[in-house]
Formats: C-alpha cells, structure tokens, sequence
C-alpha cells in the first residue's frame, strides 16, 4: 500500500503536541583515530536526559551509502520519500525567499560569478558580494527577454539570487551551468529528456542575455545557473498526517522546504532564542513544530569540529525551555551528518532521540553516536521517524481490525 | 527511483581502492548449545583489529529467512538484487569454465549419476567419476541431436559437466530432473510457463537421448539437468557503479558470476596465498577488487566445525598481506551463511566489517556474530554493502542539493 495512502487512512486526531527539533548536520566522525564525535565531545546533560529516558537509534537519510543534500535530507525527515519527491535547489530557493511559486514555474538558483575576458571563471561567488549589490543586479536582469514565459528574478544572500519562469511547457532535467571549478567556463545548459528542451533553451538564453547586461559589471559580470527544476505542489503535510504543522527555521531555504511540504512558516529571528521565543508564542496553535539548527551543519562545513561542539554546548541549556512548553512528543535528531573531519554532507546514519510517555525505554543514557547504535529505534529510514513521532503522540488509530 | 539509476547519477571517479574479501559461508552458529560459532572460535586477532578501527554489522543476504544460493548470494554483495536477477545455476557454471555465452543461450547444469535397471538414481553423482572419464562423456553426448539448436557440451570437475543450447525461443521457467534423493527416477523437466516449453522440450530430448548414448557406461549411465536457464548480461558493474572491478577466485563458480556482472576475472592459483600474489600483481589496474575464499563454505558444507575454524585461523595472519597494499577500504564478510552444524547454506545474517579512515567506529571489538549484532551497520540488506563500500572510498558525490 501507498504509505502516504495508509497515513491517511490512520488519522484520529486530538494528540499530544509534537516537536521535531533538528539539528541541521548534527551526525559526525572523531577528528582523530579513536577519538569521540562533535555530539560524543559536547557536553549535552539535556539532551543525555532525554536519550536515558526516551528510545534512541541513528535514521538513514536517504539510502546506504548515499550523501544526501539538504533538501532529499529535509523530505526524509518529514516522511516524504526523497526518490519519489526529488526537490530541485532551484525550487527550495525561490521558496525561501517567500516567492508565490506555481504549480508548473520554472526555478532556478543563480550564483553571480566572475569571468575573465576569456570568458572561464575567475571566481564562482563573485567574492560573495553583498546583498545589496546583487538587488541591484537582479534589477538588471529583469530587462531580459524570454519568449513566450513570464520572468522574475530575485535576490537572495549575498552572492545568490533566484530566477523563475512562468509559462506552458517547462519542465525540468537540466545540468547546471556552474562548472563547479575555476578556470572553465559556464557550462551550456542541456536536456536530458525532450520535455526538458524547451526549458533548456530558455535558460541558455538567459544567460546569454545575463552576461551581455552584466558584462561592465565587476566583480559580478556573469551568472551561474543551478538546480533548474519545475515546481510541483506536494502532497500536504496535514492532508497527509492528520496534524496542523509549522516551521521554525532562521535559514530561507528550510523555510522553503516546510512550506513545500505544507507547514505554516513561522516569522522567527536569527538565533536558537528567537526560535524558541516563536515557538512559546505559537505553542497552542498547531499540533506539530519543526525547529531547525542551522549552526551545527555551518560549522560542520567549514571542518570546525570545536565549534559544531560549541554549538551542542550552548543549545543543550536551552533544552528545558522546549521541555517546559508541554510536548507530549519531542524528537530530536539531524537531517544528515556533517563530520566536520570531512567538511561537507556524509551518508553516516543520524543520530535520533525520540521522547514520549509511551516511548519504550531502552539502555541508551547518552545521546551519541555509538550509543545510539545500541538503542531501540535501531538503524531506520528516515521517513519512518514521523510515523514514529505521530504514533507516541496518538494521532493513529489502530490499522485493520 | 531505480537503484541502479539512482548509483549512475552518482558517479564521481577518483576514490580510493576498494577491497572486499568474502570468506564463502562465513557466517555459523554454535556446535552445541552455549557454545561460539565458527568465528567465534577462531582466533583471528587480524581480523578483530579491523573490526575494532572498522564498524560492523551482519548482512541479510536475500530477506528474513531465505536461503541463498551461491548465485544470489553473491549477486547480493555485488550490489544486485537477487530477485530482480534470478540467475540460474546452469548459467554460472558455463561462465565459470570461461564458456563464452550469448544472450539468449539455454545452459544447463548436468550431474553425471548412477541409474539401475528400473531407471531409478542409485547415486546422485556417480561415484564422483574423475574429471577425465567425464571429459570423455561430454564428448561422446556432443552427437546429441536438438532440432533447431546448436548444442554444446563441456566437462567441469568430477561428475559435473555444463550443457548450452543456443537458438531462438529458449526461456527459462523449468525445474530440475535431479529428483534430490536417490531410489526415484530422474524428473520430466516442466514448463512453468508457455514461453518455456520450447526448452522443455529440448531438455527432455536431451535427457532421453543422453540416457540412450550412456547405456553401457559404468558408473555413469545417465545425466541429471540442473540450473536450466536462459543467459542474458547483466548491468555491468562499471556502468552501475563507476569504478574499475575485477575478481580473484579459486573456484570457477565465482570467477563466472563475477564475470556475469562485468568484473573482470584474473588468473590465479588455488590458494589464499596465490590469490594475494594475484592481487599484489595487479592492485594498480583496478579500483575494485572481489577476493574470494572458498573452503569456509566447503568445510561448513562437509559438517567439519573444526576444519572451518582451522580455515580462519590460517586466514587471519594473512590479512596484513592485504592491508599493506594500500587499500583505503576493507569490506570483510561472507556471501551467506553455512553452519557446519548445519551442513548447508542457512538463512542467517552474515557478519560484516568495513574499514576505512571515514567508517563511523562503533562499540564492536572482536569479528564474530554476537558482536557485529551490535555493530553500527546493523543489520542491512546485502545490496546495500556496495554502495557503502563505494561511499568510503568516496567514489559517490551527494544526492539533490
């Protein structure tokens, strides 16, 4: 049976409220042979307490082996299959800027770069402009002239900006333009489907057209097309769960992912405090709340191992604050590992705390990695982990007679 | 999203070389109850070295409760699912003898045995007959008439031999003639659907007229068909999963199916020692490389506990010959199970160690089942060991953005 089917078959309603608080990248290595992982290193007593009484294991992401990006990650743990539902960058961008996609639009993440006279990438960030200077330039761009399509262009952070085509026909399966190294010159977007073509045609234009607006422009004279992907409106995450859901999120682009997925995005600050703040404020009015960490994986990028601990340490006192609002579920757990040994993404299955009167209490008392092996959540997809969440907080009624 | 889809997309080339060793039927149980298993009570200090800097796990070779043959077995630590790929015994043993099938080809096992006047099986196997005796039957069946088929027949070892048909029209979907126990007569060989019959047919005519032509041989005075099944390539193993692989075996089983899936088959004598001298030779050529060692499963085949230990206790001080060669991942494991209490393959998960500088370590110290329970792989499908294999040697780029 459909899974999604067989959610909704089960709903009962009237539960316990629910928190899935996500510490983005939290999975790691040890930075040095033997040594302990950033979660093993913090130190946690919050989080230890909540890992001693409720039931623990680590979730895959995606698949063995597989490194996931964050959106697949994201999908995963709020139970939508990342193989079924494949997000482009595109997509996840323009939602995070609150643009009003549509069913069918054309997105598509640009990086403003710099080209020298020969035309090969001198640096593809453009040394991180600012944000100001890349408003002006999506100005610009908005002079361009597509054919047959709708055209709008935005600026995100710094060096990132977003594009959307609005029109019949525009489907996605497309390269980026990015040649992911300096010294080589933007790639031609191609289709990998004959759907694809016409979409691939438009995008080459805009960029030809990009370069020739930008092209007195320093640093940022030329723009790097990535993700390109048609937006398609999720099943949502209340028709299929059964529960009113809101994000919690200071970064655009997991903002964009909760509201792809149906939640309601929750205005916020930029730190853990000003989610938190959200979160007391809204507590009574949705039944589940994804709160996302985003400084865990940061630090996890950049390989700075002391700081992603740093970043545990300072979260795990904030700790009782969540406790105290009265969830009857609280799940906590990463989208993916981000060993900061490694500096980016990894496969490494995730470490998972759920907490709940009803959870089964197993032998883990620390939340870890190597404990978590040892607990009764096991190994697990991740896309069972709000089955899971929903099931302590008795929103499913009982399957078959 | 299809698998093997999903692993092309990956692809990113220039990893680390890859070693997977596969002691056949490494995985046991006790020889009485309270006692270790095999590998429990071999002494392998190597192998638990590993094990203690590696993570562990034990592999499901096919699903809860099936026993594997040697074919799904191995296809499953190849990465392939044993169900999608159903390959017939026939099938591996013409590979195995370097036979050049074509796709489409009908290969049929054959066990020269022993029948009395009543056309009833005395003796499965004949006696075992030397290899030259049943040279010399393979040659005299090659006057075997088929109409429509070109017919080849080949000696393997002892009483074995292999049989292809090639022509138009032969599908697999048909059981053995062997009827497992001696004092019945050799089976009819069915058609378990229409598209089979035509090879039926074929296979009954075979039999018949072999029995005609071996009237007067002693001890083996008729054929038994086995594994009967139609050859088609498999994906190839560089195409699915982007590196260079190629296989090490003693036995001829293994070097077949390894080449079925694109591996490429290096010579190699009938030892561990010679297959690591193989292995020194060419550790440059290649990113992948299968090592396969038999006797564990012969020796849990034969019910000799003892031999089987003895077999691991050898292999161990072996072990440091391979990790000297540079490899940046180990994979240890076998490709089922087979108690020697048992004296068969068995259904048991298989116990699995992995290496390399980006393993997550687990609590697991010593290589046996009871431990690797508690390893941080779990316990996994066996098709998910390749795509691990492949991520620690960071041979697979992130999945979505």
């Amino acid at each position: 049976m459909n899974r999604f089917e067989l959610m909704k078959g089960l709903h009962r309603g009237g539960g316990d409220k629910m928190l899935l608080l996500v510490f983005d990248g939290i999975g790691g290595l040890p930075n040095e042979p033997g040594g302990k992982t950033e979660l093993e290193t913090a130190h946690t007593p919050h989080l230890d307490a909540l890992a001693k009484n409720g039931i623990c294991g680590l979730h895959v992401p995606c698949g063995a082996g597989i490194t996931p990006g964050s959106g697949p990650a994201h999908l995963g743990i709020f139970g939508y299959d990342p193989f079924e539902y494949n997000i482009g960058r595109g997509v996840l961008e323009a939602l995070g800027i609150d643009f009003p996609l549509q069913n069918g639009d054309l997105a598509i993440r640009i990086n403003f770069c710099t080209i020298d006279q020969d035309g090969l990438v001198t640096d593809r960030r453009a040394g991180r402009i600012a944000t100001e200077l890349s408003t002006k330039l999506c100005e610009k761009l908005r002079q361009i002239k597509l054919p047959g399509v709708e055209l709008f262009v935005e600026p995100v952070k710094e060096h990132r900006a977003a594009a959307v085509l609005r029109g019949p026909g525009l489907y996605g399966g497309l390269n980026d333009s990015d040649p992911q190294e300096t010294g080589k010159a933007p790639l031609e977007v191609k289709a990998s489907n004959p759907d694809a073509q016409k979409a691939a045609d438009l995008a080459n234009a805009f960029a030809a057209q990009a370069r020739e607006i930008l092209k007195d422009d320093q640093p940022a004279n030329m723009t790097l097309l990535r993700g390109i992907d048609r937006f398609e409106t999720l099943p949502h995450f209340t028709d299929v769960f059964g529960v009113r859901a809101a994000a919690i999120a200071t970064y655009p682009m997991y903002r964009g992912l909760s509201r792809l997925v149906g939640m309601d995005v929750l205005k916020t600050g930029d730190t853990v405090e000003s989610e938190i703040e959200t979160l007391r404020e809204h507590v009574d009015e949705y039944d589940f709340f994804y709160v996302h960490v985003k400084k865990t994986d940061s630090y996890g990028e950049d390989g700075n191992f002391d700081a992603k601990v740093h970043i545990l340490d300072e979260a795990d006192p904030l700790l009782p604050q969540f406790t105290e609002m009265g969830f009857g579920v609280i799940a906590v757990t990463g989208d993916h590992s981000t060993p900061a040994v490694m500096k980016s993404h990894s496969w490494h299955p995730v470490p998972t705390l759920l907490h709940s009167a009803c959870c089964r209490p197993d032998d883990v008392s620390v939340f870890g990695e190597r404990a978590c092996n040892h607990g009764g959540l096991g190994v697990f997809p991740a896309v069972d982990l709000v089955p899971m969440i929903l099931a302590n907080g008795h929103w499913l009624q009982k399957y078959g007679a």
